[in-house]
């Protein structure tokens, strides 16, 4: 938890970004797994934490704009609670290291909503989908649609504006998770399975106080799947492992990088080409990254170093700049360079991608670039990821050859050589600064073939 | 998952029970943490496992027992999921792999239970209450009160009773969680966190294929708060670590097991000696268990036990039946003494207590015994844990000796001298036999502090 300064600060923007209005705030519940007192642990709303910090459950919190009233709305712990649970303060001395005055017992909550206009965030859990229909009586099927654009946009623009602080404890989330990957690249080993590799970099997230995953971890022998968690697998000389895995804080602040190694100790001839291509896209973004530019520039940079690369070992033809505007590049790169990140993983991917990362601007719906979360001019402050990646999978592969897709770039025959490599990654988190941009992390990450043999050999 | 023949006697046992109408069964979705694509490890419905087997999100399943059909709803994969999520069979072939021959897409569900009389089980995660309200037009309020009770009656009989198949998954599920108490008496150390323990132990559990822990670990030095979730301190010699802690097994069958180790290696005299009354109380529990034994008395026999050890150390006085009766010893041992386990770590739980632990009974409303989830009497099948524990929770002994409460019965005095002793549980996992009982385990866990402090020292 920050300072109560810097809770009262962020309201009092906001109040004045959004101008009037009633300002809905709910915290998350506890989430069941297979029954109602069996949970996941807990994770706290991101914009609930933002705005009001505090990191516990059935909480929820209003910002009367006319009326300059500031309220937290939750339940004193009983007895019964301090049994199960242990001791904790009251709300209202919770509220107070927030800089919250006024506190009400949960129940008031729809009182204080009745007959006034409510600005609401749209819900992305079951739980805030009863709750806005019972508050408000709006099905969930209507919900998204009557969720406040202005309230939105306000927090989106404060939210993808890190402050120092806010960085800080960021860079704290990425060095945990650089521990992770380097744990990764001295463990993997022909034999090792897959749920090791996830276990143990888990407990190194999970091992700082207050720490955990930012998300759920791809461990995998499998990396051209892109979202793999399934740790099935028990990895063979001449395998890839990709592991794409961060750590959150205590303050939940989030890291998310992407390793590559080879299983066995050192990439094959193939293999080692690939990595190369690209390792060449993640440079040719990085070298593009600064203020005032559009990341689907970047994005689209790092799609024709892929495309450059492919064609250089004949898996594509023709003019690589068309190959890649047509979507061809498509089938080794099937979505985006980088997400914005910050208090989640991909950032307020609730919210919008349209919002936090295309500033209220259309999509396309193109495969590929649909998959891109963030285009719009990069400013300082702005947090993301560089993730390119190259992955030949099969289902797509066979897909597109019978459909004849993109035959004047794709060398079909040649990719087929190609067709159980699997799949690649480097991933690394930006900083965009007022010149340029700054790799996040007091740690290295080691990115380079050579690099990561030497972490293995040498722990 | 167990060959198809188990599927398909279950829900024929089940359509047999019930007798008539319409069943619905609402597989789990993916859990949202922080927005809706980044999800908790995915936990599927227990009685959706239990009768239909399929461990994939975003299921239902009906069976028309007038009509005497099966369905399964859910959606073929389309590329996209390919490419994020990687190859999957279609619906049909996993319906097929647990007997079931009718799948249809997931719009087709209202269609199915359209002008039917619908049995449905009482909801337990927001996005269940969303699809019942979606499907059968039920507030979200309303819910539990529709649920029927000949399903849940008829679900509670069957996997109350566990067959040879699933205790052996539920004994490999103790192993592990064996392995992990192990871990934790080895590690436990002046100046270690309780985050590590927990990441350690997590860890144990994950490492496994398809494994998981199957409930929050609760690693701490401060064991007289129940359900401590917080792993934010560091041990110091003097302390008692207390962990209770089970792993699930890749067919989510549970384990769940508690130890109480002194961090420095030996326990002083006054932790010694409440440990030993623990102990005692244990085995006193352990040699009443047997078919047609109500667990109420052998809850009871448990809380007499430990009443009679705090007389004889000058905590308690007065007529210990007495004292237990009126719920003085819920001082020091404020809930049950077991539950129910089994695809759940409490089984059946959302599916209420009520009719899992007291077979329809009404359930009391005093203090500590209001908290016993199993009173029922025994019969073969039963898989249970058996949980004493003694707790000095300053909290309730403050509020108590206010109230004045069991004066007659607690030596409020001579409780204040352990007021910060802490809290120590010990807990193994049981099946009731023909004859009797047996442990859980083909593994041991170290019970006695010799036994404890052997492993410590040889591991």
């Amino acid at each position: 938890m920050f300072s109560k300064e810097t809770y009262i600060q962020r309201r009092q923007q906001l109040k004045e970004r959004v101008g009037s209005g009633l300002l809905l705030f709910l915290g998350n519940d506890q989430a069941p797994m297979n029954y109602a007192d069996n949970t996941y642990s807990f994770r706290q709303d991101s914009t609930f934490l933002y705005y009001f910090g505090l990191d516990t459950e059935g909480l929820a919190a209003v910002i009367d704009i006319d009326n300059d009233r500031e309220i937290i709305f939750g339940n004193d712990p009983t007895i019964d609670d301090i049994v199960w649970m242990g001791t904790q303060p009251p709300l209202a001395e919770k509220a107070e290291r927030v800089g919250v005055k006024e506190t009400q017992p949960s129940l008031k909550l729809a009182d204080c909503l009745k007959g006034k206009k409510v600005h609401y965030l749209p819900p992305y859990r079951g739980e805030h989908q009863v709750k806005l229909q019972e508050l408000l009586g709006i099905a969930p099927a209507a919900q998204a649609e009557g969720a406040s654009i202005p309230f939105i946009r306000a927090v989106v623009d404060m939210r993808n504006h890190k402050t120092e602080e806010e960085v800080m404890e960021i860079e704290k989330a990425v060095d945990i998770s650089i521990d992770m990957h380097v744990a990764m690249m001295r463990m993997v080993r022909p034999g090792i399975h897959e749920a090791e590799v996830r276990a143990a970099v888990t407990a190194i997230a999970q091992q700082q106080e207050g720490g955990d995953i930012s998300f759920p971890v791809i461990a995998t022998t499998h990396g051209q799947t892109l979202h793999n968690h399934g740790y099935i697998h028990t990895a063979q000389a001449g395998d890839m492992f990709l592991l794409d895995a961060g750590a959150e804080v205590a303050s939940h602040y989030c890291g998310d990088l992407s390793s590559t190694c080879p299983v066995s100790g050192t990439f094959d001839e193939r293999q080692r080409t690939i990595f190369d291509i690209c390792l060449n896209a993640h440079r040719t973004a990085v070298a593009a990254l600064a203020p005032g530019v559009p990341f689907r520039d970047v994005h689209i940079k790092a799609c024709t170093a892929i495309a450059e690369g492919m064609k250089s070992i004949g898996l594509m033809k023709g003019d690589v700049h068309e190959a890649v505007e047509a979507g061809a590049h498509a089938m080794f790169f099937p979505c985006g360079l980088g997400h914005m990140m910050g208090l989640d993983v991909h950032d307020m991917e609730n919210l919008g991608e349209v919002w936090v990362g295309y500033n209220g601007q259309p999509k396309s719906t193109l495969f590929g670039i649909k998959s891109l979360r963030l285009a719009r001019p990069l400013e300082p402050g702005f947090v993301f990821t560089i993730e390119p990646g190259i992955y030949f999978i099969p289902e797509l592969i066979d897909r597109w050859r019978a459909e004849g897709r993109f035959k004047d770039f794709l060398c079909y025959d040649a990719i087929d050589k190609f067709r159980n490599l699997g799949g690649l990654r480097n991933e690394e988190d930006y900083l965009i600064t007022a010149n340029g941009c700054r790799r996040l992390g007091t740690k290295y990450k080691p990115m380079t073939p050579e690099e990561m043999a030497e972490v293995r050999i040498n722990p």
